[in-house]
């Protein structure tokens, strides 16, 4: 971890920069799997599983046995945690529904808004040995909540064509059971076009590698929208003096874990704390199975004293970090100052992992700077807010000449016949 | 106007799509120009506006004295008007606010969401004979309610080196101030890219021909984000047999003149209605100075006999309409069966020329079916909603093992020590 004292501000700009990615293009890639899709459905799949995935499959869709199965497979105390944070990420969703109010505009003139629910979305729960289940969570509940119609989730199997039961165990909880065998670009692809067994969708949620990512970026070619363009994930930390050194440490690792790609920012206005810091991390690193994948994260991470926390959150609000932790006393005082971040964590017991998994908010976030122009995933993302408008005939002769007189101005007089017609 | 009786529904499929629009990439010529941009800044803008706006500009900006003397250039009714439809907008948008809501997850487990204004965004207003000033009070009002700091304006100058009056005195009005002679591709990569006197912005805005579409989805690639992916416009409207078929023809061919690719479609389960509306629609597009370009929209453009209101619903939530009309007697019945559309005008006087210049409802709207997944521009476009959390020391001693097991679960062992060290 670079350490860096009392930066000036001519430097932030280069201080805020993200590791490069390599910008390999994979569109070449992802255009020919898109086309096998779209020409042989169904078998073009199972023959991209039995590449990728070592398995050759006879039924890509996860039988209700399989779903109820998993249940058996995996403990009491973890089914009882998928429950709880089940619970949780639904009150904390739910209160993100929007209800309808009547605007009286001018007389006769009344607007309103009304969410739908997006009709047919596509989750995706990338593979690896680690089960993402607390993704099927994050993306399940709100679209349960929004009313969703069809809910696709396509997940790659293991070597045995299985599923992993917490990812089945999670997906029941919530209510889904279109669950697919299948992952990589022809997840997407699947998703984007639909085959003989998956039906396409219209919007596709999910994180992925950098296949998945180059996939999900060529199905808008198809009208599809998708729930945030991808990067690398990163928190940042601001701690004053009365921080717990082990508690900062422990949560910049936790990020660091994420993959060599992920960036931790440490901000403090205290050089014991920052010392401490870092030697604590030396210490838990050592500690961790992932250890190696978080020290080539901390080799791209920064660590950067300032002089005052209003200092530390200008530079954070430059960052515009997916996750943003304030470790400081008085955090209060400092909410009104944020602009830009994902998620924020307040105070020193408030970590990052509990959003990541079970306190209710959402852990699909806005990552690489984007947090400037992006919200994270949320019931919103999941609908669509329809307008509607009433006028009766005292509402268009109140507002009629205001709009032929625009319309007119926009030399657009079908416009303006529109309102004249009514006007007679 | 192409007429069709009781349609099988296998054939709705075929009846829903879209005008084909030329698919010709422009990637090469807005790349070059980005390029040019990003070398050059303004003096390559000053050339790019000399070439295609015929007017060699010595100054970009839109100085005080030009905004201010807009005022005497337009009528004193054209200014009122302005006015209150500037309040409507603002009354409508207004009531899009959202406050903060404390979610008690569990005992000491606390969280909520605050939206932040996105700090820098870029309106984008297409030049041309016709001004269209009405698209400055739908981006600019959001802009200013949400609170974005920075929101600059851009507009092709016309030969003289003017912008028009009406576009001027619509930013006065809404408390617009940096406004920029620029159009086309330079417009859109100077706001993605930031000039000597252009700031680059974080998010773009606005409608535009083939050139500035493909100039906005090429900004992407830059992290900026936009407000909607492009398609031609459209109504659908349903007729019963209580409709106007003055009024029905009107509306169409309001919709019909923005452009040869616009689309109407007109469902209704009356056969005289239809035959009257096709009629009325033959007389007044005799009179419209738009008649060539309304002509030929009419051209690619359906009227479909239903057998009744439900089944004009379904098809009409298949076809997901940018405006949906509903002409009919008891619409009240209706709402909750609209599943996919933009905006929706409802009964015989809701035009949807109130919708585009005064009622209140924002005109920037999901085309090209794109209703099914994506909302059109509302205060929500200028925000970001960021989650914050508060946990305790109570709150993590109640959900720390939850989070534990979930995190040792998924193999972030990192993630689990975040917790273990806060409940020890």
């Amino acid at each position: 971890m670079k350490t860096i004292k009392y930066p000036a501000k001519s430097d932030w700009q280069d201080l805020i920069l993200r590791p490069e990615r390599e910008k390999e293009s994979l569109l070449d890639t992802v255009k020919s799997v898109f086309n096998d899709i779209k020409i042989s459905g169904d078998s073009a799949l199972k023959l991209y599983t039995e590449k990728f995935d070592n398995v050759n499959l006879t039924q890509l869709k996860v039988s209700k046995e399989e779903i109820d199965d998993s249940t058996n497979k995996i403990s009491m105390a973890l089914q009882e945690a998928i429950v709880r944070a089940k619970n949780n990420i639904e009150k904390f969703h739910s209160s993100q529904k929007e209800h309808p109010k009547l605007i009286d505009i001018e007389p006769g003139v009344i607007c309103w808004r009304e969410s739908r629910p997006i009709e047919k979305v596509g989750l995706y729960i990338p593979g690896g040995t680690a089960p993402l289940f607390s993704t099927v969570l994050m993306l399940g509940i709100p679209a349960k909540l929004a009313g969703c119609k069809e809910i696709i989730l396509c997940t790659p199997p293991d070597s045995e064509g299985d599923i992993h039961p917490a990812i089945l165990f999670a997906a029941k909880t919530v209510g889904i059971t279109e669950i697919y065998k299948v992952g990589g670009i022809q997840a997407i692809a699947a998703l984007s076009l639909g085959t003989e067994s998956i039906p396409a969708v219209y919007k596709i949620f999910g994180p992925g590698n950098q296949y998945v990512t180059a996939a999900k970026k060529y199905a808008q070619e198809f009208n599809i929208s998708i729930d945030l363009p991808a990067g690398p994930s990163e928190v940042l930390i601001i701690a004053d003096e009365q921080a717990n050194p082990s508690f900062v440490a422990a949560d910049l690792l936790s990020q660091a874990e994420h993959g060599t790609d992920s960036q931790v920012i440490f901000l403090t206005t205290d050089e014991a704390i920052l010392e401490k810091t870092l030697k604590e991390i030396e210490n838990q690193l050592k500690q961790l199975p992932r250890k190696e994948i978080a020290a080539k994260a901390l080799d791209h991470s920064t660590a950067i004293l300032f002089n005052s926390i209003d200092e530390c959150i200008q530079f954070s609000n430059q960052y515009a970090p997916e996750h943003l932790i304030l470790a400081i006393k008085d955090f209060v005082n400092y909410v009104n100052k944020i602009e830009n971040a994902g998620s924020v964590f307040l105070g020193n017991y408030s970590c990052e992992s509990a959003g990541d998994y079970a306190s209710g908010t959402n852990h699909t976030l806005p990552t690489n700077g984007y947090a400037r122009n992006y919200s994270g995933v949320s019931l919103d993302s999941f609908v669509k807010k329809i307008t509607f408008q009433e006028l009766t005939q005292e509402g268009i002769q109140n507002l009629g000449p205001t709009i032929e007189l625009m319309a007119e101005a926009e030399e657009l007089l079908g416009h303006k016949n529109a309102v004249s017609l009514r006007l007679k």
